[in-house]
């Protein structure tokens, strides 16, 4: 699966993923209220809204676009029904040719891990039969557990080509608090990074690993550190626009060929008929402004990258 | 909530948590063959199946304990239908007057956060309804991300009465891998031990905090410098039993009263029917094995803290 991402950021000239993280109030008026008619104000009816979102934004973008993120916490918020339309959403994605990474930031211990890495890149056995539960293509996964945590996700990915990427330093004001700490000397998302690159070496594909890591546009000086620590590891750069990063941030992100990285944008995307610069398409026209954003991103992103 | 669970630890006199993490391999084979023969061999039997395991249980023992944590990993597996039985399991411990902490180890950026908080312990909106999606009352929570991915769930704590157990030490064996390493000569889990009693403050129930923390029983003497450091915050500790951790080990978790600590057990006692010790009971009589594997652990923890 690291193949046809690279392959898909290739054809398409785009490392751009696209998060899907809907909020209610990004859905249009009157989509919710076509939902709500349907199947009530329940949970329910705001799955359905989330979805029908989902799929014009899909829609709209999935010819310039390599890989969606849905972040599956907008999802879970709205319950049983909300995880369906994670489910449907995902399978949407797949069924359009893109490769889909579940931002699910899950980590535990050794048995839990492996559960996890089952539901959402691996398969279930039930009786004689078998299930791949969620069926991302990649997920996120949080490496506070050490390598026992890794590892079930590690051998899944191994068994069904599939890969996760590793929190290594986050885009939030306060990943600093623990991840800036200095052990012997270098902070600890560097030591993280180191273990990645290790964890990686164990499931290689081509030119990347199926282990990649998260590292965020808003710190591109520590960007380029864990870039040539983890020579090997796509990184997948959120905190663009909206979290405040720009096209000539990522530039450490990448590798000289151009690749190696895959930069997200979520709310300055999805929600892009918010913007100023969009907001002449109006907010029945949101999938056509997602659209014009993507294509602002790949320039922003391709002028930097030169 | 934090005071209705320190109540209920007194009125039953045990300090004890049931983690409902039941593995396929756990429910008997008619159990597995009735859920089967409903639903077929599909997702939607697995969770059935594992759904009326935990009823058996939770009816068995639900007068001995107070509280459950279901460890969401083990449903999420099952896809839809599994996190389907989540919530079931959820409703079903809160009927019976437990006290759910939902095992989901989430933990995110602050907006993502904030919905993760909504989804396990707070409320939705959905036009003018208000829904609470999963309705456990307490979550456990990663730290790795600062602050930011913390304090939603202290925001929602607050308004909503419930609670949160904060990562600090966890009891798998690579844990140290990142958790031990030294920062200006003392570990990482102290530094975030520290910012639990800081993020506690800000919560506070009658006695205790709604902010707790997750300390490994594998680990006791780490226990007794993170119990002086966190005063005001439960301690939910894993790794009892199946894990290795002994009740003399819990010694170190617990203020002189006898309180701040809550012990966890998952396969111990849900799996207690293939112990040697309760293999007389039979894989129908599951439910009578765990619960007399419930009353040993009593027994043990009361004799340990004398």
């Amino acid at each position: 699966m690291i193949g046809k991402l690279i392959s898909s950021i290739k054809r398409t000239n785009a490392p751009i993923v696209v998060g899907l993280d809907p909020m209610m109030g990004f859905v249009p008026e009157t989509m919710k209220k076509a939902a709500f008619a349907e199947y009530g104000e329940t949970l329910e009816g705001a799955a359905e809204a989330i979805y029908r979102f989902n799929e014009k934004i899909v829609n709209a973008t999935a010819d310039l676009i390599p890989a969606v993120k849905p972040q599956i916490a907008m999802y879970e918020q709205f319950g049983v029904p909300g995880v369906m339309a994670f489910k449907r959403t995902v399978d949407l994605c797949k069924a359009k040719g893109l490769v889909v990474i579940g931002d699910v930031k899950r980590g535990d211990i050794g048995s839990t891990s492996l559960a996890y890495a089952a539901a959402h890149i691996g398969t279930v056995q039930v009786g004689t039969k078998t299930f791949a539960p969620f069926h991302e293509d990649f997920c996120t996964v949080n490496p506070y557990l050490g390598s026992d945590g890794i590892n079930p996700f590690i051998d899944v990915c191994k068994a069904q080509k599939k890969g996760i990427f590793v929190l290594v330093k986050t885009s939030n004001p306060s990943s600093g608090e623990f991840q800036d700490r200095l052990i012997d000397g270098r902070p600890l998302y560097e030591l993280v990074g180191e273990q990645v690159a290790a964890w990686g070496e164990q499931a290689m594909g081509d030119a990347y690993s199926y282990v990649g890591a998260v590292v965020g546009a808003t710190y591109p000086e520590m960007g380029r550190v864990l870039r040539s620590l983890m020579p090997k590891s796509l990184i997948l750069v959120p905190g663009y626009g909206a979290q405040g990063g720009k096209g000539k941030d990522l530039v450490p992100f990448f590798n000289e060929d151009g690749l190696g990285a895959i930069v997200n944008s979520s709310r300055g995307i999805i929600a892009a008929y918010r913007q100023d610069a969009y907001k002449s398409y109006g907010e029945a026209n949101y999938a056509d402004a997602a659209r014009a954003a993507v294509l602002d991103m790949k320039q922003d992103i391709m002028e930097a990258l030169g």
